[in-house]
C-alpha cells in the first residue's frame, strides 16, 4: 500500500520510541522532549510549500499530524507548517 | 439519486467497518486509528482545489467530512482539505 | 411577499419533515442525519459564488442557516458556503 | 436628529413587535422566530458594499446590529453582512 | 496636553453621563441603551480608514473604546471600525 | 546593553507608578485609569509601521506589551498596534 | 547533530538559567520576568522574514517555541515573529 500525501503534506516513519534506528537517531521518551524526529517518506505536490525532501530526517511537534498506520508500521502525516527543521547528523 | 458535491468538495463511499472491501481496504475500527479511508465516487466543480478523480481512494480524518445517507448506503462529504493523502495498493 | 436573498444567500423551501414531498424527496427525520435537503426558490446576486439556479435540490447542513417563515411555510436563507452539493433524482 | 452610518452600515426603523406597520408588515413576535424585518431609513458610504437603498424592507438575524433610539423610536444599525435579504410585497 | 490618536484612531470628548451638552445632545443614561455619542476632538492619520473629522459628533457602542483621562476630563480613543454613525442635528 | 525591537514594535522607557517624571508627566495610578504613558527610547526597523520616533511619549493600554528589565529599569516592548497616541504637552 | 530550522524560524541556543554566560548576559530567573535571552546559532531559509543572523543575541517571550536538546544542550526553535528585539552589549 502507498500513501500519496496531498498539498503540503509529507509523510514520516515512526522509528519505536526510545529504540536506537538505523541511522543512529533516537525518538524521545522522556516526558520534557516537546519534539520528534523521523524520516520523510512521501512529499505532497505543492512545491512551493514543500521544503523538505524524500529521505530528509526532520523535526516536529510531539503532538503534531496525523497518525496513520501503513503495512504495521506508525507512519504521521504532517503539514509543512508542523515541520520546525531539517535534521542532519 | 445522484449527488453531486459544490466547490472543493468531494463525495466518499463508505465502506461497513472492520469489514473487507471488494478492492480489499479495511477500514480502521480500532480505537487508536484516528483517519478513515474510502473510493472517491463524486468530485465538486472547484478546478484549482481538487486534485483527487472519481475512483481515487482517500484518506481523510476519522472525524472529518459530513455523513449523508445516499440509497441507504453510507457516504461522507470532505472538504478537498480534511483529504489527507491518497491511497494506492 | 417576495424574499430576494443578498449576496452569497439562498433562499430554500422547507418540507414538513418525514413527509412525501411532490418531487419524492424526504427531509431526514431520524437523529443520526447530520443533513436536509430542500429546492432552492430564490438566488442572490453575487454571480461569483453563486453555483446553485433556482429548482436545484441542496444538501445542506442540519443546523444551517437562518430560518425564515414566508406565507406560513418554512423557508431557510443559507450561505453558499453551507450548501453541500446538488441532488438529482 | 439625524444619524448618517458609517461604512458598510445601515440604518434601519424598527416597528413595534407584534403590532401591524402602515405598509402591512408585521414583525415577528413568536420565540420561533429567528429573523426581523424593518425598512432602511439611511446608508453608509461604502458603495461597493452596499447594496440596499433606503426605502428597501430588508430581513435579518433577530440579534443582529447595534439598537439606537433616535427622537424616541427605536432603530438597529446594523452591517449589510448582517442583512440576509430584501423583501418585497 | 495633546493626544494626538495613532493610525485609524479617533479621540472623542466624552460628557457627563444624563447632563445636557452645549449641543443639547444626551449621553445615553438607561441600561437599555448600548450606544454613547461625543464629539471628535483630534483623529489619526490613516487617511484611508480616517471619514470622521474635527468637531462631528459620533456614535459608538457603549463599551467600544479606551478611556483616557485629559486635564481631568474623561476621552475615549476609538478605531474608525467602532464608530457606528455620525449624528448630526 | 542596547535593545534594538524587531518589526513593528517600539522599545518604551517606564516611569515608577504615581511618580512625577522629569517631564511632568504621571503615570496612571489609579484603578479605573486604563492606559499608561512613557518615552519612546528605540524603535523596529519596519519603517511602514513604526509611525512613532525616540523621544515621543506614547500612550497604550495598561496590560499591552512585554516587560523587560534593562539595567534595573523597567521597560515594555510594545507593537504599534498596541500604541493609541502620541502625547505632547 | 546538525538542526536546519525551516521558513521563518530560528535556532536559538539556551544557557542555564541564572548562571553568567561567556558574553556575561543573564538569563532571567525571577517570577516577574516575561522574557528570556539566548543566541541565535542557525537560521530558516525565508530571507523575507529572517532579520537576524547566526550569532545575535535575541530577546524573546518566556514561553515562546518549542524545546529541542541538541547534544544534550537546550535550545530553543522560534519563529521570527516570537523574537521581541535583538540585544546588543
Amino acid at each position: 500500500m502507498t500513501i500519496k500525501p496531498l498539498g503540503d503534506r509529507v509523510l514520516v516513519k515512526m522509528e519505536k520510541e526510545g529504540e536506537k534506528t538505523k541511522g543512529g537517531l533516537y525518538i524521545p521518551e522522556t516526558a520534557q522532549e516537546k519534539t520528534q524526529m523521523g524520516p520523510v517518506v512521501a512529499i505532497g505536490d505543492d512545491e512551493d510549500e514543500i521544503t523538505v525532501k524524500v529521505g530528509d530526517t526532520v523535526l516536529f511537534d510531539k503532538y503534531a499530524g496525523t497518525n496513520v498506520s501503513i503495512d504495521d508500521q506508525d507512519h504521521l502525516i504532517l503539514s509543512m507548517s508542523d515541520i520546525l527543521a531539517v535534521v542532519t547528523k
